[in-house]
């Protein structure tokens, strides 16, 4: 099984996609958040690349969520926090989110023949999906305005790690993806203090998000398996996690 | 002391380098090519694009060398192979090098305050250099056509990793520094299996170049610094390593 791991959404491109496995990562916190509300009973989420688009598409009893610069936008229901995906008001609720990066990796990577949301939260549920499904894999990190994230390269490493051992070893790395394995098994203990220590986790703390930091770094925390179905995310647990 | 490692040339912006100390890698095989030359006594590199910029800077005495798809060039006294640049024919001679990767990202790094070739074989020497300089450090890996490689983003580790105990860890990376920092230490005790493992690394054992693999993977070999002083790569160690 070839896996390759992508630095950021600039890296990726759609005609590889076709065939593939695609596995979106934007762990600070699109896919986090898309995890944490299917986990606490939305009924999907919509991701849409604009503010415009997602009020278009809005039908009464919808949510909008997401950001822009990481604050909530004006008229949304839901910021950008993953404590805000998890409430008794998000059940069965359908949820038109855009955010600055994880949207647009999504948006990026339609063409795929399976797409699936991941984060560290559903990291190892996320790799028996795509070693059930077997087909070769793109593990894409949304990255921040094209620049690659830490957090995001480190769920791209334990994912590569967990289908290293799901598959007794039968991954093929590209380069990137080699580095991504090694800088998780290196930071596999300490991965809070790791995502603290990043870019986007020095920016956040400094937000006041630090507690949405520590959230977004607890591991295989849900099952859920995100993936998209007629432009939905939807949980695909039962069919895909199905041996 | 600000230190941003570059996945690829690709990624390299001229408008960044100045002012700033830019060490450039590409462990298999241009700079470890260069190391091993001003090492064993060349008096100078002249890295070149071209084939036709090679031969059109030629003076009687001087030596070509280089690569294109990992062979040796028509007419050329030397091609990419470590082994070439330590011979007796080298000593005291000018070598106009033409390779893929390296020595295009050196051409890119010109506006450098202070612009450095190194490999794993001289990576503490370059560490040490770039901490007396004092500057903000670009740590430009080639990569492979645009892509990066491995084995540069471990060297980029290793010098990062030097630079943290030289400054008593007064060192801010980027997110991409950050990974190939960890990177390398879960790695540095088995670089040569690393190298050997990675996409250039195969490529090359195809083509009967595994002894070359495992030389580019030994560290600190040597404690040339090689520099670059009017378009020539110089050893530059006796200025930038007094202390």
């Amino acid at each position: 099984m070839q896996v390759d791991v992508i630095a950021s959404v600039a890296e990726a491109r759609g005609e590889d996609m076709p065939g593939r496995t695609v596995i979106v990562i934007d762990v600070l916190r699109a896919t986090s958040n898309m995890v944490t509300g299917l986990a606490h009973g939305a009924r999907g989420i919509i991701p849409v690349e604009t503010v415009q688009q997602a009020k278009s598409l809005y039908q009464p009893g919808d949510l909008l969520g997401g950001e822009r610069f990481c604050k909530k936008l004006a008229g949304f229901d839901l910021g950008n926090s993953p404590f805000e995906y998890m409430t008794e008001e998000i059940r069965d609720r359908q949820i038109l989110m855009t955010t600055t990066n994880g949207t647009r990796a999504i948006q990026k990577s339609l063409k795929a023949h399976t797409l699936i949301a991941c984060s560290l939260l559903n990291g190892r549920a996320c790799a028996e999906a795509a070693a059930n499904l077997g087909r070769d894999v793109i593990l894409l990190c949304s990255g921040t305005q094209d620049v690659f994230s830490l957090e995001d390269g480190l769920c791209a490493g334990m994912v590569a790690d967990e289908l290293h051992r799901l598959t007794s070893g039968r991954v093929e790395l590209n380069d990137f993806g080699l580095a991504m394995l090694s800088c998780y098994r290196e930071n596999r203990g300490a991965l809070r203090e790791a995502l603290l220590e990043c870019s986007n986790g020095k920016r956040l703390t400094k937000l006041g998000f630090a507690e949405d930091i520590e959230y977004c770094s607890r591991t295989d925390l849900y099952s859920v398996v995100p993936v998209v179905r007629d432009g939905m995310l939807i949980d695909g647990s039962e069919s895909l996690l199905r041996k």
